[in-house]
């Protein structure tokens, strides 16, 4: 039976017609302007009425769309949505009114853990942790084959896990969590500051024959490259992250960790930095059942996840 | 219906026939002199007859035991019991061989968080994190209303989660521990090494006046008088204790958060910096559905919550 999945970014939006066993059998993607609700409704409207047109003859039955906000999935409510400037906005609702079908919202993080789960590097496994380090740094627990939501829906804020009290001042308001030190807007961030101390350890003459843009990917080239400077931010933004996921083994004893998302595409040695602190720091009883696999499905992961969870 | 709850410590057991309320309606304890598995069952046995001997018109219809061990509570096989030096035990068959009754085997802290859940300060809520300090660091998680066990049963190690990497050596074998730091043990030994170090602060003497014996709870009076070793000791306890237990507020978003245990009794300013972290270092989405409570069982909430889970 296929379903619609539908992944609602800061800037795009995309549509996918996914069949039972998560594969993409067709795919739409456009910008969206943002703007009122309703408006961005209309925009993800036509964007599935593009991807189904690709494959006619497949009825699809559900919607599920995963969504860059903070989300009551029981609701259908966007709690925030920070890139949309959205509040409090019962978008479930919108979108159903606008397409004439049930629709199931939820975080786009759920949504690419949930498609890992089912159909990319979670599946067989019942009880696991998914850890993206993108833009941000993200997680979404699923324990006996359901996500962990918590008691108000924003369990698993792994990014905003306090690793330095009284640290570095985050994107959400606070000082010292995991994401200010080790997402990849915080990683390119760092960058720039270190440029602007330039400390003279030759890190501005390293960018600038790069020839590219400040990217944090820079970092791991001129760690590589033996430079000090990025080397401390990147092994800082690496064992505090390997620290705040080796805890989280702890407590919550999965068998399988996913470890996914851009930043750690592009900067390897983070990726490292997490399975190590894992290994030194979680129990010896939670890595007993422990297996540590990278994500499989890339960037469609949220929008076969939203298409699962629809069907 | 009644059933019975058994509390399976290191050198006590007791037994208690509970009513389906949570109510102890008789009780009975004795010492074990540990031994195998089958003498201390043995003991169960006894102990079991005294309790349901003083209401014998009440029937009785199952046990539930908690045991201080790591239990694996799918097969009722005892992994390790440190104190009673058992690993690998099959006790809940061992002891239900020997009573001719089913038998249901856990983890003492779970039995504990299941017994306020049911019948305590947790009564009413659906998402619970229960922290218990005594001589160690324990938590259990309850989620949609059932005890969240991980992977091998493993789940919710508080008292092991890394607070300061490479730090104070833990029992556990492990360094830098929350446990290693705010477990009674440790403050206890904390404050022998602190005299031992006799930095001249005058700790030594007040200890002398006290005319007690050295227990963590001095450390509570010497910091109220001023002390400033003993003012170092329980504030770095409790900032690690209160940041460790803000950190699981963010992943888990409970609704209540039911602090326990001896420790925390004879030491107010160690719970206090709980509360005082967690309002400081969880998130505020996380905040915005948490109350905090305390235990309201005492010392008997393993021996009630034991009893509801065999009911």
């Amino acid at each position: 039976m296929a379903t619609l999945g539908v992944d609602l970014g800061g800037t795009n939006v995309r549509a996918a017609v996914v069949d039972g066993k998560g594969a993409v059998v067709a795919e739409a993607r456009r910008a969206h302007g943002g703007g009122t609700p309703e408006a961005v409704a209309g925009v993800i409207a036509e964007v599935i009425r593009e991807a189904t047109a690709k494959v006619p003859l497949v009825p699809v039955y559900g919607v599920g769309v995963g969504i860059a906000a903070q989300v009551n999935a029981d609701t259908g409510i966007v709690e925030v949505a920070p890139n949309l400037g959205w509040r409090d906005v019962p978008f479930a609702q919108v979108l159903s009114d606008r397409l004439g079908r049930n629709v199931v919202l939820l975080n786009d993080l759920s949504a690419a853990a949930w498609g890992e789960f089912r159909a990319g590097a979670g599946v067989g496994a019942q009880e696991l942790l998914v850890v993206a380090v993108g833009t941000g740094v993200g997680a979404a627990i699923i324990s006996g084959g359901a996500l962990f939501r918590g008691a108000g829906g924003v369990a698993a804020e792994l990014g905003h896990v306090k690793v330095v009290p009284g640290g570095r001042r985050c994107g959400c308001g606070d000082d010292g969590c995991v994401e200010a030190y080790a997402g990849g807007v915080s990683l390119k961030q760092q960058l720039r500051e270190a440029l602007e101390e330039s400390r003279g350890t030759g890190l501005s003459e390293f960018v600038a024959r790069s020839g590219r843009s400040l990217e944090g990917s820079l970092l791991e080239e001129a760690a590589a490259a033996g430079d000090p400077v990025a080397q401390v931010i990147l092994q800082r933004a690496g064992s505090l992250l390997g620290l705040a996921v080796a805890n989280q083994i702890t407590m919550l004893n999965p068998e399988r960790l996913i470890l996914g998302g851009g930043t750690l595409h592009h900067l390897p040695s983070l990726r490292r930095a997490i399975i190590t602190g894992v290994r030194a720091y979680a129990t010896r009883s939670s890595l007993a059942h422990l297996t540590i696999v990278d994500a499989q499905l890339g960037d469609r992961s949220g929008l076969v996840g939203a298409a699962l969870l629809a069907a």
